[in-house]
């Protein structure tokens, strides 16, 4: 019954990936975890969005053994698996090539918070990766993707910066479940467009005060959060 | 009565917000006043586009005490509460994080005049805020972003320049009436894009000459209007 | 009867300003004229387009002078009749404050030639005329504004280029009739924004060869065209 | 009846290049041929997408003379046939204006592979050709259009790179069959539209390492390829 809910929100955000502009064609995978069984529901591979359906979700296990569905998982797969075993507060995974945040990833910067649009979801820059070595490329590519993710994140939270840019590739995000994962994508793609369009403007533009970043992080998370009437976002 | 026509008018400006792409999420409010009585309606906090109804609205005194409904007021409540309380002859008011008028406030810029669009709304360049110290970020951090924007205006005239931005933040806007300031917000997204892509393709462009700027404005303003055939714009 | 065609044929085309993306609120105006009674049919003021039928139409003669309808004509009508007096083969007029041709008149630039697609209408770079004096803009503004027009296509021919950009403000184009005239203006907006991101990528890219431009545009016009199954583009 | 078919998937090509964005008006054109009978099935010049039907597609022979329809055929149809000569392997062809790719093809560069989006579909910079010759352009011009195309192709593969940008006028795309032309011409836009924001954001950003390259093409491609669950893309 969890997991059969669990396929549904999965579909459910596949569709969303589409529908709010972020994923043309096949290129963007939503998935989601039910922590106690250790079970990860995640759209098949190269399946058109119009053809999906919660049934046609595949079922996996943390280390990446099939568990359901005939058709084949997400070839993106093991890099949703290792940030699910690295980082265990979170419920849900996305992964698209939407724009703007493609476009800074292909440059290979992280995102400078130019603004509080930006603060009220990601509490600092969002971290770029490294390239890939040759090495990492021609073996386990996709897990060596969400290593050189988890790698980034060395010492930071991954609940305060729920998404990263993999260098030359393009976005990931997360969250507390599936359709938090999808909206943090969302709001990763706007404020990609309006840091790149930022820099356009005033190319010397500096990151916003600490100050600041902090007051409109904190006015939505945590403890001393004062934004909202509801438990959704 | 006049309550509920302005709790209807709230809520319809509100989904205007959503509807001309100015507000995605829940990111953009609008309210209005009735001076009379000295009420404020305003949308409630964190809630979904897709879920508002007049009835959600909420109604706050011009002191920020709450009068009606059991949902807590926009966050950004004092803020409006201020330019309501600096700029007597206004009805409305909206902000927004519309992508355009973000860019140039991420920037910490003002918008120039380049063009008799800007012209014909407003009446010079769109000001922007000095940045908030520390302390004001720390204290009544709503309620000071009201006060730098009146501060902006010393001496200038709130009906001749119905916008402002927020340094590092984004756009606020107002009018006669909610839909007024709804309009006057959607002009300033659309004049934001012209002049950052006039900017992008001149950066040395200069504003319009003033007697251009004075034509436009008083061809739309004022007793020597001779546009339009309706009151509304 | 002629003129209640031309009253439908003017309706359509001002929504198709509205329905191409090409215009704003009220911000554009289309007119035609039956050349045979020097009648000029054009949107009344400040009409929402979703308020637009043919029977609110205004006509006005080629003096200027109200001929029917109870609703104040355009203000910018006396541009449009500068047009038609001063380009006799020309059957329709449309003025719009779309996005990218209004750039391009901001920064008070002609349009260059860059590729075919500019090639298949324009006959060369869209002029920009040159900024109104003081004394025009006090003057008859809007006359004023249809005579900078016109100098701007000393010995030039309005037929071969179909459109021009007023620094400053933005653009209008011409053709057989209003549609034509919708037409070139649609395609002024999309060759506008190509020119534009073309520029940014490569400052000094140049304009095509005059040989592709002459290909281009008579594949399609005069006697030698071979493009197209139809009377109508 | 194999042509019936050639003629629905043809017809229903050319109106996915007008529903995804790719071709305004009549500015875009899809074919296929039929290898064993040597047909080609093209648009028709110059009729708008809302008349299509597959009864009106135009059937022409691989050395351009009319087999049936009595419409004439698309004023590209040589190209398309100069594609079809030199390329034996493919069986659709694409022509449009899109936006992002005629831009790279008015600056006259190459496309470079910014990011794995573009290797996931190219297998490298897709190339820019040379421009035309005055000769070129007064002789046969669209056949022309097509040789210079595959003498950019000079040892290349047309099947590792289903596209190719023609200097000063836009994209051509091709694949095994109309939609696969179709989808190559809506990721070439995408991609275009990456790689100009990527290199306004970063001037000096390099292409990817050609480890990265391979990988990402020869995941989706050949007998390596582990992505997708369908025969479609």
């Amino acid at each position: 019954m969890k997991l059969e809910a669990l396929r549904e929100a999965v579909c459910h955000a596949n569709l969303e990936l589409r529908d709010r502009g972020l994923a043309l064609f096949t290129w963007g995978n939503a998935s989601a975890i039910d922590r106690e069984r250790g079970l990860i529901v995640i759209k098949p591979s190269g399946v058109p969005y119009e053809q999906l359906t919660p049934e046609l979700m595949t079922v996996v296990g943390l280390d990446g053994t099939a568990v359901q569905g005939s058709l084949r998982p997400s070839s993106d797969t093991p890099t949703h698996l290792a940030l699910y075993r690295a980082f265990p507060m979170i419920g849900g995974v996305v992964h698209t090539h939407s724009t703007w945040a493609t476009v800074w990833a292909q440059a290979g910067f992280s995102i400078p918070c130019l603004g509080t649009t930006h603060a009220d979801v990601f509490h600092g820059p969002v971290p770029c990766t490294r390239y890939l070595s040759r090495e990492e490329i021609r073996g386990e590519y996709e897990a060596e993707t969400g290593r050189v993710i988890v790698e980034a994140f060395d010492g930071a939270s991954p609940e305060e910066m729920p998404a990263a840019l993999v260098a030359g590739h393009g976005p990931f995000a997360w969250g507390a479940d599936a359709w938090d994962a999808v909206y943090n994508a969302a709001v990763l793609e706007q404020t990609a467009l309006m840091a790149w369009a930022t820099r356009q403007l005033r190319p010397d533009c500096e990151e916003i005060d600490a100050e600041l970043l902090h007051k409109h992080y904190f006015r939505k998370h945590g403890p001393g959060a004062y934004y909202g009437n509801t438990s959704s976002k």
